[in-house]
């Protein structure tokens, strides 16, 4: 089974590729996949070449060669700037693109420059290889995942007073945990490397045995071996640069914008490009350079579905249920209330994310099991075949890229008694230390998430090399519901059942990243055990990272996880509505909502079904439930940035397609970078106390008199 | 003299284009001669090959053939669409680009579009010819010449009340004469048509003896004649798309823009992009895609020197003088008075535009009489030749081309007694009608100034086709002082001075831009009488055209010619206050006023003369003091916007030459007239009242903080 079969198998999921995490897009696969064609590299088996020939003549250095200090330098700068991205995008709209291509551009670009600067001085004694590039990949994966699977944005920031505030009810209000420094780190640190031990025992198995595809993984592992190629390495010059070029566009966009800031509802987030009754129901253009990078990077379908979600509840619904004020719900609750209008935009969108999350939940368990059992029934048939335990009898010719990566890969082991063991101690450590954080969740809670969790962690890794989709936040809101139910609300179900969410995310989110790192591993031949210490070293770095850049901005922006604000933090609302239904049920909710609710449910079902059934041509013109889901909440004007995006991308390809497909997915990436990064300097000003000095403001003609008034006077 | 020599002077010439006239440039020439250069048609003759043996083939239609009635209907659309972009650029900066390019283009567009579909329906009976072309190029130039030569941003709006208004003295304010359609169209038509019978027993001389070189005629005609060419169609017609495409883009960013301007100060003509400090002396980028596109049509020099000009006096000299406020001028003035900050802004304005006048009017009649002399004697050595009586002893060999085209030139005569009976009528009707019209213009001055004028025209005329200047603004200045101090402040000198202007001015300008079309004719092989009466209907079209538009302005913005607003019609107060200093002096100016402004007017002469002392390589790094004087009285703002244009050039011309050569006209065309157009409906809506519905305000913070307190409670 070559690459060429890999290849037809990930384009044919391209446009499936939103992830099942409720708020984490994962079209990588497709934006890399691009970014292959273009540089020509990854077709290369399939017509018949093989990419280890290529690299024959380089020698493949030690593990403990592969490990660099300047791989973990360039690391740990890169793990920064994502954190500050992926915690923008948590913080805002929840929707976070892949950001492998711009971690293994930028990570390629730091490290050539520095080798080169060192070559040049005559100090250079390691060359820049293709293993050390996957290692920091990989570190910057692991990193960048804490920044995600964390839970700023979702379980951990939903337990937070700002969000528990929001609460309809006045007495559970009082049940909150707000974040501190200190306790994030703790609590990150004793989950997050359960999931690493937890899979390592079975890499061999999906790797080598299995042959499991990762879409993710190998597009990665194909960018990272085009680029030491010595034409590949010219593409990625010229990308570097194109990215180089929006990052600093889109970064001085944004301090542009923060001039014209002053203020609430001041500045270009507010503009009212559609008018100020589109605006008033969100649908305006915001200006987000973020916004159109990630609309770039997403497939159109997603995009597409943002935008008709958005339509169809802040264009439709809203107002019409608005209409019905005083009767369907209290006209004096305020805006944010639950039982007001606010409880329809949270509980319709948990329903379909709901819908979408247990149909594919159950889809992917099936695959997973019917190609677990195939599997196992090809395994024992050709296990007398000397090295290529996984050649299936379809393929019994065991190419020489095969033999060289499987060689390499089962080189360095790691025991499997050292993996068990790790497990066991800090699943212990943290059976003991969790309950201290948070006393509502007992110890006896934790244990038999620890019992279940490798079996999870399995199905999420195995369904993630088959699909390109990790059900990480869907087997977390599975975690809500049952430890919720079973604290019960006297006994702090809600803050139980969201710590318990973010305890199961972790391992299950790691599980399935690391499995994908490995295989980049696989095919990249950087040793396992290189591979293991970077995720080790990667995710350390990511616990104390990400909760650093979260306190930042949670310090900075004082009206951060407020409806209307700069940043709402949608699904932290969401998570926190989710736990108190799992404790308290559905009693509460306004008039003619749960009936609202099972229709959006039942169809964000039937339409997956839908996108099952029908063939491969009507399917991409079937909207993703999931994806349209997000706007109920917040608004579609995110989704019009995604839109933009999409134009912009739509318009290159039809001017100059292979321009688009080589430099789009950097352009993207560098809009979405530079924006990100804006937030550092733009929160240290923000905690230093210095404001813009300029309000732009939008006022209606009537508005505008009284206020010239006003001011004249 | 072949076209190779013209080309060379042309491009000698190309970075002194700004045109004699105070706010009229003429960069033409140079862009013509990039367009010429791109379709590389231009240089033919000089590479040895003959424009007209292309053309041997095609029959030239004989004059009344040439004149269509598709011709003039086009030439009416493009007049009326000229008509609203010359009259948006003489009512906010006062800079006036060339828009022979984008009627040369548009003309052929058109015309070739509608052959195109007659041919399809088999309707087509006369082919489009290049002397058609030439007919339609010469009738859009007449009559959007009188849009500029009627005076609605000079002379004639400075009598209304709207400007005597801001006039220092209480009394003086009471002489005003405010514009009515009729009494503006029955002006034009008694003062237009004369310079078009003092020019024609003169175009055998200019054109055919002395051969003057006419860099923007002659530019236009290598476009026509390359247009005509198949490959020149086909570029033709690519520019025409970047054009339109450009045209669309600027319509309907105008159109984006007027939602935002409910209200004074609101839009995005209020954008503090560099900072509030900086909007309130005007230095901001004010998105006006008309002045980018000038900006990307004039030479660097003009753009650099505009802002130099707004740096010097808004950034530094009017700041400086502010302070002396309570000493130099009394602190209780208001803003727009003569007597306070404003006098010091519109004198020093006039010293620059007066002293940067009188040098080139002496430098331009200089080298006028001394060319003048070399051709007599030129001619008289050579008048027993055949044929070419203008070719010069250097040159004894006639060419194919000059020989074919004075042929043609001289075949269809316009009898000398025609012209000097046309000149004579109506001079006469017009000494007769003046006076009922301006009571203060008696009929004495206007019989002086007849007496005098076909001399001067003849003057203009000449020195334009030897510099590409025209003069025009410069002999109405004249006028406006002589006959202002002859009759005298008891008698309204003040008015008329404004109307001798009027009279001068018309007479000169058309004298010059008709032996422009001349020769754009010649080299098109049009014929004389053709053009003769093209130019008779575009006059007669401009007559009625320019002032209904005007009168759309006029009546849909109420603010019209108020400092500050969107329209502040920067010349007329200048000519209003140079026909006040010549009616009465300096002594009423504000301390130390005439002091600066002597100071001002040296400067001019003292840079002109550097800049005909130092070489060709040095020339283009000095300033223009012209360009510089514009600024100084209505601020930096568009010099921001023309420097925006020319970096997008500069930037393009980096990347790639040929393309910005071929397509950067037509680009600043699209932008210009989209822009330009725009006004047409805007006019209309707030003519019909309908009022934006938006206020985009910008507020300092302080600011915005009591207006939030306002609106809340």
């Amino acid at each position: 089974m070559g690459l060429g079969k890999d290849e037809s198998e990930t384009a044919e999921r391209s446009d499936r590729s939103l992830s099942e995490d409720e708020n984490r897009m994962n079209p990588d696969a497709e934006a890399k996949e691009k970014k292959g064609g273009g540089s020509g590299s990854s077709e290369d088996e399939s017509n018949g070449l093989s990419v280890e020939r290529i690299f024959e003549g380089q020698e493949v250095p030690s593990w403990r060669g592969q490990l660099t200090f300047r791989a973990f330098a360039v690391s740990f700068v890169l793990s920064v700037m994502f954190a500050f991205i992926v915690m923008k995008l948590n913080l805002t709209a929840g929707i976070i693109p892949s950001l492998n291509v711009s971690a293994g551009l930028l990570g390629f670009f730091f490290v050539k420059t520095w080798t080169k600067v060192l070559d040049k001085s005559g100090l250079l004694r390691v060359p820049f290889t293709r293993q050390e590039n996957t290692v920091i990949q990989t570190c910057v994966v692991a990193s960048s995942g804490i920044a995600f699977s964390g839970g700023f944005g979702t379980y951990l920031f939903a337990m937070s007073k700002r969000v528990a505030d929001q609460s309809k009810d006045p007495q559970r209000a009082q049940v909150f945990k707000d974040p501190s420094l200190s306790w994030m780190i703790g609590f990150l640190f004793v989950v997050s490397f359960l999931g690493l031990f937890a899979v390592v025992p079975l890499r061999k198995i999906m790797i080598i045995d299995f042959k499991l595809t990762y879409p993710s993984g190998t597009a990665t592992a194909h960018l990272i071996n085009s680029f030491h190629t010595p034409e590949g390495a010219k593409l990625a010059k010229k990308q570097v640069k194109a990215l180089g070029k929006f990052f600093s566009f889109s970064f001085l966009w944004g301090f542009f914008q923060w001039f014209y800031t002053a203020g609430d509802g001041c500045g270009f987030t507010e503009f009212p490009s559609l008018g100020l009754k589109a605006l008033q129901y969100r649908f305006y253009f915001d200006f987000s350079a973020t916004y159109v990078g990630v609309g770039m990077i997403c497939p159109y379908i997603i995009n597409v579905s943002v935008l008709l979600g958005g339509i169809l509840s802040w264009g439709l619904m809203w107002p019409l249920i608005e209409t019905r004020e005083g009767h369907w719900y209290p006209a004096d609750e305020g805006p944010t209330s639950m039982r007001g209008i606010q409880g329809y935009k949270v509980f319709i969108s948990i329903a379909i994310i709901l819908g979408d999350g247990l149909y594919n939940f159950f889809k992917v368990l099936g695959r997973t099991l019917s190609g677990l059992y195939r599997q196992l029934q090809d395994r024992e048939m050709s296990h007398v075949l000397p090295i290529a335990n996984g050649s299936s009898p379809k393929n019994p010719q065991v190419s020489y890229d095969d033999r060289r990566r499987t060689q390499l890969f089962l080189k360095d082991q790691i025991p499997t008694w050292f993996a068990i063991a790790g497990y066991v101690t800090i699943a212990a450590i943290s059976t003991a230390s969790l309950p201290h954080m948070f006393p509502q969740l007992k110890w006896f809670y934790i244990l038999v998430i620890y019992l279940f969790a490798p079996t999870l962690g399995f199905c999420n890794a195995y369904g993630c090399g088959l699909t390109d989709w990790s059900l990480a936040s869907t087997y977390g809101t599975l975690a809500i519901f049952m430890i919720g139910a079973w604290a019960g609300a006297s006994h702090g179900g809600i803050l139980a059942g969201l710590a318990a969410c973010g305890v199961m995310m972790n391992i299950v989110s790691t599980a399935s990243d690391l499995t994908q790192d490995f295989k980049t591993g696989y095919l990249t031949l950087a040793s396992p055990r290189s591979m293991f210490v970077s995720q080790v070293i990667g995710t350390a770095m990511g616990c104390v990272i990400s909760p650093c850049v979260f306190w930042l901005f949670y310090k900075a922006f004082k009206d951060l996880g407020l409806p209307g604000s700069a940043y709402p933090v949608p699904y932290g609302i969401v998570f926190r509505s989710m736990a108190e239904l799992g404790v308290e049920g559905v009693s509460s909710l306004p008039k003619h909502c749960l009936t609202l609710c099972y229709g959006f449910f039942s169809a964000a079902m039937i339409i997956n079904g839908f996108r099952d059934l029908v063939g491969k041509k009507w399917v991409r013109f079937i909207p993703l439930p999931m994806a349209m889901a997000i706007p109920f909440y917040i608004g579609p004007y995110f989704a019009i940035d995604m839109c933009v995006g999409s134009l912009i991308l739509f318009i290159w390809e039809k001017i100059n397609k292979t321009k688009a497909d080589a430099f789009g997915p950097a352009v993207a990436s560098g809009l979405i970078c530079g924006d990100g990064i804006w937030t550092l300097p733009s929160s240290i000003l923000a905690l230093a106390g210095v404001n813009p000095p300029i309000c732009m403001k939008f006022l209606s003609r009537a508005t505008n008199k009284r206020v010239n008034g006003f001011l004249g006077s």
